[in-house]
């Protein structure tokens, strides 16, 4: 038990499967991952009132509002746990080529956004993950010119980079329009970010718009995606970094959603593995999400050969960055102390990755 | 709304309420906040198999395993959403003097134990608050000796400090003696901490037991009590702080449970506003801890008139202690990065707090 504590933290009762690395080596992955992995949205989590992945729930009749109407949203990514959002009312619900998409006012976290099921952001607490994937490679390197963003069709992340005046270009590859329409009707506050005149928004699959893309163009890459189950499996694959890396300029850097250190510590172990291979130097950080399992997000971020990028202490601070703290909105979240923040790893994770990670 | 982003994350759609913050200054209160501070218990969370705070969830019956007993569990410092950990088994289920007691083994959380419907810690989590709330006070002073934990009757902290070679005296102050001896049997991992010989079991009020204590006796206090809901009430309030000031040495420091920085914003200020009248220095620090409400638990931080004490940088680190990383069990969070980082606060709450905090 004392040998094997990160393990024990992550899936304390089952072992119970084996599943390639990506690195040609078997090794197990607990069932929660392999539950996740395995998930068919389109089956397990339909948007509909009551049910999402097998899960129900609904107000007890004793103190339920009468006449209000209540629902809960859990995710599969999560097994044994639900975190429920008491729903006020239903704004949008419909099927897109690629997944469902929801949109509800919650009590007390704004308007709601979920794709298949998972909840990908709420008004309350999208700061949190918005404004840290976006700064943390941003300010990481000094005036980053080009940007591309994988996903994110919502434009939070678009705003969040429009705060960088040194940024001449934003290309953005989402798959999904109707993500795009839907964030443009309900939520402004982020959509914003699309108005932006450097924003060039380009529709489709982002590996096939990599492929295509010159090499070494971008300063960063921001993989905004969902979860590893559905369309987003290939996005953390290592063929799929590979073409991150191209695209990359020497010095250049990526920031990747990861996942969380509490449930899905296996899921971290591989991206940064893969990583490894590809990337020059490799780091975790991670930030406070009440929304997302577990209430934290992670982020692997890399570098590719080049010019050293110290990741840690950010060489272009936002606090300095001319009209940076207010444009379009003021941060909420993020500063600099919290940047350097993100990257101390509690004990039990450090032991999992520390011999994988390098500077 | 630009002006007052802060207030706008802890409440967004109500600010219906007035209540005193202790300083005879009336000031609104959110109605989450006024909400937990009414609850009643007894009345609102049974701890029986459906119902805990007016919420009721079950797993759907297309997908529940089935014959498997699974109950769920909220909080009602937590309104409009729930956090539900599926019950695999309930193990223990009593009322004390105090409150009502409930122990359940979860499906992926190991054992959990629940009082007055409120989860206090789980196995898997367990780490991250006996670990901080225990190491942050204890490594910001050089050498302690004498230690006071208010609560605390599962143990945990108990078992943290006795990492500490320094410390000679152990005082535990718990008024609920089923807490006690329920993690006796059901939780020998926190409960190992009684066998410290150093420890001094009391049971009873704290506010009683400190009255009686010498003046300035104590290195370090450490209250790691339950929500300011119910029997903990009292615990947040201008009286038993200067109670706990008195108890403290010239440069003592006190170690305080403070909720969650997203959702109690004003519970935060009005105790680190008490803080600042009665002690010399007061931090807030944060947490990821998954089964707290939005996932993290806060802990203001506050040092007597005497010698000054840098909370932010441990003059005490715990990798330096001999023993200190293995002692009856590994460190599974805590290290002295984290303890830094616990201090760095999200711009929202430093917008909320910065005025009111001082070094």
């Amino acid at each position: 038990m004392e040998g094997d504590v990160g393990k024990g933290l992550v899936c304390q009762n089952t072992m119970d499967g084996k599943a390639s690395n990506g690195n040609g080596l078997e090794k197990t992955v607990p069932s929660c991952c392999l539950k996740a992995m395995a998930c068919v949205p389109e089956d397990d989590a339909k948007c509909h009132s009551t049910v999402v992945s097998g899960w129900f729930s609904e107000p007890h009749p004793r103190s339920g509002k009468k006449g209000g109407k209540a629902v809960y949203f859990n995710n599969p990514m999560w097994p044994g746990e639900a975190h429920s959002l008491k729903v006020e009312k239903v704004l949008f619900k419909d099927k897109s080529d690629f997944q469902e998409v929801l949109v509800f006012e919650s009590a007390t976290y704004g308007k709601v956004l979920v794709l298949d099921g998972i909840v990908q952001l709420t008004e309350k607490d999208e700061c949190a993950y918005q404004e840290m994937i976006a700064h943390l490679p941003l300010c990481s390197i000094s005036s980053p010119k080009n940007v591309l963003v994988v996903g994110g069709g919502d434009g939070g992340v678009l705003r969040e980079i429009s705060r960088h005046s040194s940024v001449e270009v934003i290309d953005i590859c989402e798959i999904d329009k109707m993500v795009i329409d839907v964030s443009k009707k309900f939520f402004p506050e982020l959509a914003v970010g699309f108005d932006d005149p450097r924003v060039q928004l380009h529709i489709g699959d982002a590996a096939e718009f990599l492929r295509k893309s010159p090499e070494g163009k971008y300063d960063a890459i921001i993989v905004d995606s969902s979860d590893p189950v559905g369309p987003a499996l290939a996005l953390v694959e290592k063929p799929f970094f590979e073409t991150l890396a191209r695209a990359l300029k020497p010095g250049g850097v990526l920031c990747n959603m990861a996942e969380s250190m509490w449930l899905h510590t296996h899921l971290i172990e591989d991206m940064i593995s893969i990583c490894r291979q590809t990337f020059k130097s490799v780091h975790y950080a991670w930030s406070s999400v009440p929304t997302y399992p577990s209430g934290v997000i992670g982020f692997v971020l890399c570098s590719t050969e080049g010019p050293a990028v110290d990741f840690k202490n950010p060489i272009n601070p936002i606090e300095k960055l001319d009209g940076a703290m207010t444009h379009k909105r003021e941060l909420k979240f993020y500063n600099s102390d919290m940047h350097r923040a993100a990257f101390a790893l509690p004990t039990f994770l450090r032991r999992e990755v520390a011999s994988l990670l390098a500077s």
